[in-house]
């Protein structure tokens, strides 16, 4: 089908609804000021060098300073954190936001202690696109918890993988 | 904690086993050949242009026909493809793989007539990084299936989104 503009855009957003999507948050400090955002489009690049990519909205809150760490963890959430999913969705920032469960010495990149993995990454690179960044990270460090039950997000609910 | 390099990629690949990703057949047609590769590492980029990426191994037998097409196609899975997945996860080439199920012209990229959703992308960059490449795609079409039931991929196993 050939659609308007609008109408490609609505068209790809309901496309976009139907892809599954494990549910991050993408953490980093700043001049000793933790923060944090829910993040869906996070991709591994390669395992030579193992390395992700993230895309971060420009209008995000957390985007001026994705542009000057030197580097930015990824927290991917176990399908009992779908309340950090939502506080960190939420477009204010928070201090609180990092008192339980997190390690934060606010040098580091906060980790959180029980997330499903946790990534410490070395931003190397970035391309803007559009109204995102698509930020490109160099792994230094991973935790793992036990077990295998991220959350994931799908049609605008969150979720969990069965057969 | 840590890590040898080599222990390093072995931590980042236990991790991203612990992440679920929707599958999707990314097809492309060069001098009249249909080609396709099943991938996870898929992400929208924005909205505005409605975009997204894919990140292909610079080994993949599709490779240097990424890097000349001016469009590919993005099929995102329906669970009851996962044999598609498998096919096209496979490393040689058959031409009978779009035999069945297909819209293919071969002038444009091939259309999995019943995938979850089906996206036609102008390719307008790409990037290297590692042993991989990340391909930029601008959406000018979109197709999508009704219900929600995409496949998904998870420890190494094929499943569905569920509560």
């Amino acid at each position: 089908m050939i659609e308007t503009d609008a109408a490609l855009t609505d068209a790809f957003r309901l496309a976009m609804r139907r892809v599954a999507s494990t549910v991050n948050v993408i953490s980093l400090c700043v001049e000793g000021e933790a923060m944090g955002i829910t993040a869906t489009a996070v991709s591994p690049i390669s395992m030579d060098p193992p390395s992700l990519l993230v895309c971060i909205n420009q209008a995000a809150a957390v985007h001026p300073s994705m542009d000057v760490v030197t580097h930015f963890g990824v927290n991917v959430l176990h399908r009992d954190q779908e309340a950090i999913a939502r506080i960190f969705a939420d477009r204010r920032f928070h201090a609180e936001r990092f008192a339980d469960g997190w390690e934060n010495d606010c040098v580091r990149p906060p980790r959180l202690i029980d997330a499903q993995a946790s990534i410490l990454c070395r931003r190397i690179d970035h391309h803007r696109f559009g109204t995102h960044s698509i930020f490109i990270g160099v792994v230094e460090e991973v935790w793992t918890r036990d077990g295998v039950d991220p959350l994931v997000y799908l049609d605008g609910r969150y979720g969990r993988v069965g057969d």
